[in-house]
């Protein structure tokens, strides 16, 4: 399978770590320092993740080597939804009129992303799609809470859009080599180390220091599966982009990896966590920087608990 | 594919239509009139989607003719969500120590379960799978309003689950010949004829009228398309088991089909609309009611909009 495009879409709205400062007493150093976050992305009044999943596509619609109504699956992929009946997959197909795509949402939280890949390449496999569309849209700030000292600073909003097709369109694809999601509900607090229940005290971390431990292993067991089996080894690999849940699981993994300077894709520090969204922004924001033949690799771990990977060739 | 087992799930608590007369002014008559409901099941206090998911599972494990460990993919279906994080996938991964299976949920509403299925598919495909799980889950009580005279009183919670496995594992299998769904977001109201909005709103049903007339539609398309695809005319089908949203649209889709006394198999009199678990349910009450050989289709149509069906063979 081949992206053929990525966008990205983040809100106007900034929010610098002075407004915990001003709320609830947390300096801006400390926030830095236990997150790497420096100011996120805030949706407006009027957004949600419906929204965001179709102004993402007016982003990217100029660049897509074909009509976007031969899109045929569109696959939708948020825990933070505004609706989970007419989900972000149908926002998308009602406001640009892609008729008979076939449309649906997927959570397995921050790795829904990748869950979705792993869903399109289900339905290329039966011959049932040839483009598909995957939106990542996360409205973390609709569910936090910003009185919440243990993580209500962490979240950002935002969405990111892949256009995925069966055979290479261009030679500006990018080629998916290969892809895993792991569910880990059984290892951990796995149920309870982050949830979000919309009608029991939305989205809350209880438990940082267990997402920690297990975020930095199963990153880490994910990469080198992946390359593993594909002949792969860390030296191969350009570029890395982690799950943008905090600098310091991510240093922690780089340091595991061995990477060296710039190997490692970012945008924490700007946007805050924004949840599954997160790896294929990094992916949209860095697209002209990859060069013809390198590796990209993706690596991801999220609430419930679940992890995944991604082996990607410019 | 085969449907090894298949196992349901209600909760005690019965509501009768006088609730809402009590409550509203609603007549038991006008509601059975209205859409074919004399009582609906409901979650007690401590139930969820994510516990019903388990109880679900915890009722058909004795019928399952392989170890529940052997299950490498699960595959939540929900748009009630205790948890969008914790998925009920997740809560069943936890509960019985599913380890290293993959897990994710998914919406498209009410039709979530055939596209949870067609997911199971696609991971059959790439052979990413071999034993899936697809457990439908809906808590309608956690966002409907009582007082809502409009759609209110239409809803019941509940959880069916279908084990499904690539090859056939014993004669009691039902085979899933084929299967199909459709967003359909770009017709009628599809946006908002029934939403579920966490933060605004709940469970609202402002379009009753467009979902009619869609529902009827697009069911007798759905079960029209997949008959003429697979060489089969109505006359070779026994049973049909349609959503379970409202008594006069399954009566439409029957006329419409030309069916006999006895082919439709319903239970929404009983537990009202239960949303995308209606049917897996249906399938699993009626199951020993199948005979060696015999057609069945399953046809739904869902908020979103959204369509699909299944082709069954016992």
């Amino acid at each position: 399978m081949y992206i053929n495009a990525t966008c990205h879409y983040l809100p106007d709205k900034i929010i610098p770590n002075s407004y915990y400062t001003d709320l609830i007493d947390l300096s801006d150093e400390w926030i830095y320092k236990r997150s790497g976050i420096r100011t996120r992305t805030k949706a407006g009044v009027d957004e949600n993740t419906n929204t965001m999943s179709i102004d993402v596509i007016k982003s990217g619609i100029d660049r897509l080597p074909y009509d976007l109504k031969e899109v045929d699956l569109i696959v939708g992929a948020t825990y933070t939804p505004y609706d989970t009946v007419a989900t972000n997959a149908h926002a998308i197909q009602s406001h640009f009129a892609i008729a008979r795509a076939k449309a649906l949402s997927v959570s397995s939280a921050c790795s829904s992303f990748i869950n979705a890949v792993e869903i399109v390449e289900g339905y290329f496999a039966t011959n049932k799609s040839r483009r598909a569309l995957v939106v990542a849209s996360e409205h973390n700030t609709a569910y936090s809470d910003d009185y919440d000292k243990q993580s209500g600073y962490l979240w950002g909003d935002g969405a990111g859009a892949a256009f995925i097709s069966k055979e290479r369109i261009s030679e500006e694809d990018i080629e998916i080599l290969d892809l895993n999601t792991t569910g880990l509900a059984d290892v951990g607090k796995g149920l309870e180390g982050v949830y979000l229940r919309p009608n029991k005290g939305g989205l809350q971390m209880p438990y940082g220091k267990d997402i920690f431990v297990h975020a930095c292993k199963h990153m880490v067991f994910e990469v080198d599966n992946i390359l593993k089996k594909n002949g792969f080894t860390l030296k191969d690999i350009t570029h890395f982009i982690p799950h943008q849940a905090n600098a310091r699981i991510i240093g922690n993994v780089g340091e595991s990896l061995g990477l060296q300077n710039g190997q490692l894709i970012m945008n924490i520090e700007d946007t805050g966590n924004t949840g599954s969204a997160s790896t294929i922004i990094a992916l949209s924001q860095n697209w002209q920087r990859f060069k013809k033949g390198e590796l990209i690799v993706i690596t991801v771990f999220g609430g419930g608990y679940s992890s995944g990977a991604m082996l990607l060739r410019k």
